[in-house]
């Protein structure tokens, strides 16, 4: 069974060996992990040669997605409290798809906790906070991202791993993948 | 033809009134918006009533969102460099069930130089920028967001229209989105 593992991993300095550290774990449970930096099959469609190449990456990772069974998101917060956005926007073209959608976190603390302690919110009388603009804190503890994430994760009968690591281990610990591969392992095979 | 608004209007202080506004000029176009904050038509249907408030407003979103001929995305940076992960789920959503996808932006700088002003970056000898924990700061101008983004609103056929303005008018000026809604009625009429 493939599944697309969308997240920030290509980011990292050697990406193409974490590519391979997933692909292992993957293949340790049965699974066979579509990485965003792997060639399609039968290689990019010929219309595809004009366009830009952030668009042909765009197009390849949908593919990608489209011929997976399931989609494991590093949901690890990217650069704010919320995941990468690529990493969302690939989360809900597979819901889209019905098919189930999975993700793991190194950061357990809940979202509207990060995005307290990130911005300068403030308490209004009605017990809301706000940030500096005016905009409401979205506060569905113990959600762990916003509600459109952690909500598909649990329609489509995925499940979200989050572990509490110190942030110095954000970018390597695989433990929470491991276990929600592990999850998606049983789910696929259920 | 209906036109779901995806963006974190949402979290403004009046959301009412601004889902109102945008449904205004969707109306003069002839098009009719429809807000996350609208009741589905025929009520949530019986099976939600035991999910968390949270999950049940994530999935009346995407049964507006399924139930649209397109989706207008406010795509203005949100709390970081990068649009609401909401909004952004939202567009992947729509984009993989083949609709055509818009977004709007009340700020023009590309995304790779909002992130590089965010955040402590910076330049390797390969000429990559990077941040404080080694990630990659993706550098396509002059795309607006995350690739995903730009290449979803390209390839479905929609268009992103970003406009420079002050941050202090960036949650109360519509211009970007009236010239969206404008390509949008175009395109689904045309």
């Amino acid at each position: 069974m493939r599944v697309y593992l969308a997240g920030p991993d290509v980011f990292l300095p050697d990406p193409l060996a974490r590519a391979a550290a997933l692909k292992a774990i993957c293949a340790r449970h049965g699974l066979v992990g579509v990485s965003p930096l792997d060639d399609l099959a039968g290689g990019d469609p010929a219309d595809w040669a004009a366009l830009p190449e952030a668009y042909r990456i765009a197009r390849r990772n949908e593919a990608h997605i489209a011929g997976c069974a399931a989609l494991v998101a590093n949901l690890t917060p990217f650069r704010g409290p919320s995941a990468d956005a690529g990493t969302v926007f690939e989360l809900g073209f597979m819901r889209a798809l019905g098919r189930p959608v999975f993700g793991w976190s190194n950061a357990a603390a809940p979202f509207a906790a990060r995005t307290r302690a990130a911005f300068a919110t403030t308490q209004a009388a009605d017990g809301t906070w706000r940030d500096a603009e005016g905009l409401l804190v979205e506060d569905f503890a113990p959600l762990h991202d916003n509600l459109m994430i952690d909500g598909a994760i649990a329609a489509s009968g995925g499940v979200l791993m989050a572990r509490d690591l110190p942030r110095g281990a954000a970018w390597t610990s695989l433990d929470a993948f491991e276990a929600c591969i592990q999850a998606a392992a049983r789910t696929l095979k259920g």
